[in-house]
């Protein structure tokens, strides 16, 4: 009954995406940093979930949504374990391990406000994957080098921000 | 069939509060507001969840915790149909409806710089409610009223915070 009540704690969907094997406690950043907090489709997220392989872990199943390569590049810089499996008719069509690329471009600002990537000339942030996990990554113009938490990602903004918060003093 | 696998896409907890009836695509921004997306409990959201009251909404399970009263409060002015109900042993041993209160204090800034709440003085914010939904509150200083979409809430500094994020120019 035990085991029951845990598996059936986040149900099968249709047609969609299913990212599991998410480290524990991203999947609420993972939504927020992709953009799909804004999506209108049905999702049903686990947080801090048992799991044979990690302890704990987190997943989100969305329906009726694919993920686009820079969602996925997201997903690899948070979570170099996560899966990603694709839906239809209830069964898997295909899974797929995210794949933390070489270099990643865009998506991560390099913050030495003298590196050129900041001069206002059109030149896009670029970084080299030195270690996957524990994640360091090196700027390829200023070679500052950065861990997980000391990254400042980019994000689109978005349109149908519910509220704004400011850090009480 | 159909509906069974609509009923059980999120499970039973045994212990724990369930938010229920939360405006739909609410649940994740409730969760950054609360500071409950620090927990390390067990949680399960539904975004978008189909429900015959209100069409859609979103849904929190979180399993051994129960909320404070500026959390309820925090959840009332983002979802004032909210219900809360306390769980033990699998079962509703209590369910609320969220109730907002007549004047709300601390939780929300005054974003108008020459009010008295920004003088620097020890002096709170301090709205009252002057309409429920949509929502309307009124300053009881400066007497500027906001719509829920102006509002700026006030929120802790959040150590385990995962990563930054800059808006893309």
């Amino acid at each position: 009954m035990k085991m029951l009540e845990e598996k059936l704690k986040i149900d099968k969907i249709p047609k969609g995406t299913v990212i599991d094997h998410i480290d524990a406690g991203y999947a609420l950043t993972i939504l927020n940093l992709t953009g799909l907090d804004e999506s209108k489709n049905l999702m049903t997220i686990g947080v801090n979930v048992s799991s044979k392989k990690y302890q704990t872990k987190d997943i989100i199943k969305i329906e009726n949504v694919f993920l686009d390569e820079t969602q996925m590049q997201q997903i690899s810089i948070l979570s170099p374990n996560a899966t990603i499996s694709l839906i239809e008719n209830y069964k898997v069509i295909e899974k797929k391990k995210v794949k933390m690329p070489k270099t990643i471009k865009k998506l991560i600002l390099c913050v030495n406000q003298t590196c050129i990537s900041n001069s206002g000339e059109p030149i896009s942030t670029e970084f080299t994957v030195l270690e996957e996990k524990p994640l360091k990554i090196q700027c390829v113009y200023c070679e500052r080098i950065y861990k997980l938490e000391e990254i400042v990602f980019t994000s689109k903004e978005k349109k149908g921000k519910k509220v704004k918060q400011r850090i009480q003093l």
